[in-house]
C-alpha cells in the first residue's frame, strides 16, 4: 500500500524518537522500587495510544500494576482485534555489563540498545505506530482493541481477573501479540507455540547460624553443598529431569512433525559461535531445536548462599537459595508441575536440613493453530511485507496470558514476532533491529486488512 | 598467687573496657575498604603492649597489613615465650543477623558480643594484661616477646617474610598461642593438632552473554547447573572427597588413639540441639569428634550467579562461581592438595563449559607434642587455675602460621585457647564469655611461672 509506505518515510525518525521516550522510562515490574516509573509508564502508554487516534483510552488500576486499555471501533459489523503487549521490563542487572545505560537508549550498528527495546516496549509500540498509520491514512479495516500490560514479566497476576472482569469490554476476533521472535529477516517465521513456565523458589537450611567451617566442618551439614547435590540430582546422566511424574503430561510429537521442525533453517556452528561456547548441551535424543521448542526443561535462574565478597571467609552458612524454573510444553500444567517440583524437593532434603519451597508466577504452554483465518492472515502479511511466506516454528518462552486468552475469552491468539534470538532479551545490551521495528510497523497494517478481507 | 589475684580484681573493669577499646576498631583484614581501620588496630594493640610494661614495641610494616612485634627481657639466661596472637577479624556479614553493631561490644548475660571478640582480639588481650599481670607484680619469669599479626583471617601471607627476616629477633623456647577454643569451663582442655586449609576460587563460564532461559534453556549448558553438578560430585555417597589422590597421604589413628579421642567429654543430642539440626552429616565410618578432628573435609563457603533479587527473572547466566575450602590433616600439604583440586575440577567440567580455578590462601595442619615441657607446663597451668587437668583434643580451624614456626624457627607452640565452639567465630553475634575472658588472665602467668621452673 502506497499511503501506508508514505506515511511511514515521512514519519520514521518521530516513529522511533517515541519509542526512545517510551524506553527512557525504567519501569521494572519485579522491583518494588520502580513502582511510580512503571505507573508512569502506563500513563504514556495511554497517551501514545491516544495520539494515534483511538476513541477511548485509560489506566485500568489492579492489585498490582495498571493495564492499559484503548479502542477504535469503525463498525460493529467489522471483525475485531484485541493487540496485547507489555510495557514492563526485565531488571537491568548485571548493570557492568551494559555497554550503554540500560535507559539510555541509543541507535548502533543499525540496533537500538535498551532494556525493553525488543521485549516488549519495541515491539509493543510497532502496534500503536501500525495503528497511527491505519487510522491517519483512513485505511482501517477492524476495529482494534488494545491491552496493553505492566506485569508480563512478572507472571501477569492480574491480568487473569482483568480478563474475567471485562469480558464484554474485550470481546474480540483474534488476539494479536508481538512479544517473541522470527529466525531471521531472510527467514521470517511465525511461532505456532510457546512453552509453560513454574518458577520456584528454595531454601535450604542447615544449622541455626552461620558456623566456622573448620570447627564444625565435616560433621555438620553445609546447605551449599546439600543444595548442589539436590539441584544436580534433578537431571540424569542423559538431562532428563528425574521429578517423578514430571513427563507425564508431555505430548510426544509425531516423526513427520518432528522432521517439519527440524526442516527450519538452523546453523548450529553459528549458533554456538554466537554464543561462544564449544558444545551445546541438553536432553538426549533431541536436537537443539527440539530441545528449546517441544521438550520441557529445567534451569537454575539463580543461585545464593555463604560469603560472596572479595577474599576468603572460612564460613559453613547457615542456609543456601535457588530460585529454578522449568519450561513447559503441551499438555504439562503449570501448576501441577509446580506441586510434583516441591513435593519431590522437600522429599529428597537429609535429615540434616530443612527445605522451604515457594512457587513464583507460572505460565501454560500454548499451541496456535496453522489452519486458522487469523494464521493465514499473518503469513500472507509476513508474505506481502517480506516477499517470502514465513516458516511455523515452535518457541522456548513463556507468555503465561496466552493460554488464559482462550480459557476467558475463548479467543486464540496470532504470535507475530518480529525479534531475533540474539536481541539479548532479559540479559545486558538487549537491542532491537531498527529494521526490524520498521518492518514490522509495515507488516502489521496488512494482517488487518487481509484479516478483515478473510473474515468476511 | 594472691599478688596476681588482688591485681585482676583491682583492675578488672579497666581491663574489658581496654579489649572494648580494641574491638570498636573494624579490622577487617580481607576487605581493603578497612586498610586504614586495620592499620590504626596495630597501633593500638602496639600502645597497649608499652602501657603493660614492655621494654620494645614497633609496628613493622609487610607487603600487606603490619606485624606489631613487643618485648620484654629480664634475663638471657631465663627461657623465652613467644606470644602470637593476631588483632584483624573476619567480615562482619550477614549485617543484619547481628543483635547489636559487630564492632560496638556489649556485655549480655556474660557474653562480650562484638567480632573479634574471641577470634582472637579477646583471646590476645588477655596475653597483654596477663603480661601487665606479671609485669606490675615483679613476677615475671621468662622472657616475653610478642607477635601480633593483622593477616591471619586471610592466610598470614606476609608472616613468613617476617619469620625469615626475623629470625634472632624472634628466638624463643616455645610459642603460646590463644586462638583456639576449650570443651566447657567444667572440662578444661587443650588443643593438641590443627587441621591445614586449602581454599579455592571456581568460575564456570558458558554462554558468552545472559541468555533468556525460555529461548535458549534445555540446549545451552547452565553454569549454575554444570557448577552444581561439578559440587556435588566431589563427594560420593558416604561423603568421602573424590579429588583423585586426596586421601594418599592422609595420617590414619591408631584405634587406641582414635579411643582416646572419642572419650572427650561431648552430647551429640546436646550439639544437635545448639546447632538446631535434626541430624549431624558427615564421612561414614567417623564420628563426629572425628569428623572435626582428623578427617580432612570440603565445604563451599559460598555461591553465586545469575538473578538473585526480588522476584523472578528468566535468566539463564552466563556464569557461576564459588569459592570451596578444604580443611586437611597430617600429612596433607595444602599446595598439593589445592594443585589436585585444580586439575580434578577442571577435567570434570563438561565441553560446554569452560572453568577457572584460583587459589587462595592455604595453611598446613599441625600436631603439637605431649610430652614436651611446655605442653606440661600448660596442662598445669589450666590444673591450678580450673581444678581440673585439660582433656588433650584436636582442633578443627586451622591456624596457617603455626606449622611455618616449626619450619623457620624451630619451634614448637602450645595451644592454649580459651574460646568456645559456640562463640559463634565467623558468624553473626561472635562473643565470648566475660568468666573466659579473666580465666585467660588468671591462667597465663601460671604457665609462665611453671614453664621457667620446668625449663631449669
Amino acid at each position: 500500500m502506497q499511503v501506508w509506505k508514505e506515511y511511514i518515510d515521512q514519519n520514521k525518525d518521530r516513529f522511533l524518537e517515541e519509542l526512545f521516550t517510551l524506553l527512557r522510562i525504567p519501569s521494572i515490574s519485579a522491583d518494588s522500587a520502580y513502582k511510580p516509573d512503571v505507573a508512569r509508564c502506563a500513563e504514556a502508554v495511554k497517551q501514545s495510544l491516544i495520539d494515534a487516534g483511538v476513541d477511548k483510552a485509560e489506566v485500568c488500576p489492579t492489585a498490582g500494576h495498571p493495564i492499559v486499555y484503548a479502542e477504535k471501533i469503525i463498525s460493529p459489523s467489522a471483525p475485531t482485534v484485541l493487540v496485547y503487549g507489555h510495557y514492563d521490563v526485565q531488571p537491568a542487572d548485571p548493570l557492568e555489563l551494559w555497554h550503554s545505560g540500560p535507559f539510555e537508549p541509543v541507535v548502533k550498528d543499525g540496533k537500538i540498545y535498551a532494556r525493553g527495546a525488543c521485549d516488549d516496549k519495541g515491539q509493543m509500540f510497532m502496534h500503536v505506530k501500525a495503528f497511527e498509520v491505519l487510522s491517519r491514512t483512513n485505511t482501517l479495516a477492524c476495529n482494534v482493541k488494545f491491552m496493553i500490560e505492566g506485569e508480563e514479566e512478572v507472571g501477569s497476576s492480574n491480568l487473569g481477573t482483568f480478563l474475567e472482569q471485562n469480558k464484554e469490554l474485550l470481546k474480540a476476533d483474534i488476539v494479536l501479540v508481538s512479544d517473541t521472535s522470527m529466525i531471521s529477516m531472510e527467514h521470517p517465521s511465525l511461532e505456532t507455540g510457546l512453552r509453560g513456565l513454574a518458577y520456584m523458589e528454595v531454601e535450604v537450611v542447615g544449622p541455626n547460624r552461620d558456623l566456622h567451617s573448620g570447627v564444625y566442618g565435616g560433621a555438620v551439614a553445609n546447605p551449599i553443598n546439600i543444595l548442589c547435590n539436590m539441584i544436580a540430582s534433578l537431571h540424569d546422566e542423559n538431562n532428563h529431569i528425574t521429578i517423578p511424574g514430571f513427563y507425564s503430561n508431555v505430548a510426544e510429537m509425531s516423526t513427520s512433525d518432528r522432521e517439519a521442525l527440524n526442516a527450519a533453517p538452523f546453523d548450529l556452528e553459528a549458533y554456538k559461535q554466537d554464543l561462544g561456547v564449544k558444545d551445546v548441551l541438553g536432553e538426549k535424543g533431541y536436537t537443539t531445536l527440539e530441545r528449546t521448542g517441544i521438550r520441557p526443561t529445567l534451569d537454575v535462574n539463580g543461585i545464593w548462599g555463604g560469603y560472596t565478597g572479595e577474599g576468603a571467609k572460612t564460613v559453613l552458612p547457615s542456609k543456601a537459595n535457588a530460585k529454578i524454573s522449568m519450561r513447559l510444553v503441551p499438555h504439562q500444567s503449570s501448576q501441577e508441575i509446580a506441586g510434583l517440583f516441591q513435593k519431590h524437593f522437600e522429599s529428597i532434603a537429609p535429615d540434616s536440613v530443612s527445605v522451604k519451597v515457594t512457587a513464583h508466577h507460572g505460565g501454560e504452554p500454548v499451541v496456535t493453530p496453522t489452519d486458522s483465518v487469523a494464521y493465514k492472515a499473518a503469513a500472507k502479511a509476513i508474505e506481502t511485507a517480506f516477499g517470502k511466506s514465513p516458516i511455523p516454528t515452535r518457541g522456548g518462552g513463556s507468555i503465561p496470558i496466552i493460554a488464559l486468552f482462550e480459557k476467558v475469552l475463548g479467543l486464540k491468539t496470532v504470535l507475530m514476532g518480529f525479534g531475533l534470538d540474539n536481541d539479548n532479551i532479559h540479559s545486558p545490551n538487549e537491542k532491537y533491529d531498527v529494521a526490524n521495528y520498521y518492518k514490522g510497523i509495515e507488516t502489521i497494517p496488512y494482517f488487518h486488512r487481509y484479516f478483515a478481507e478473510m473474515s468476511n
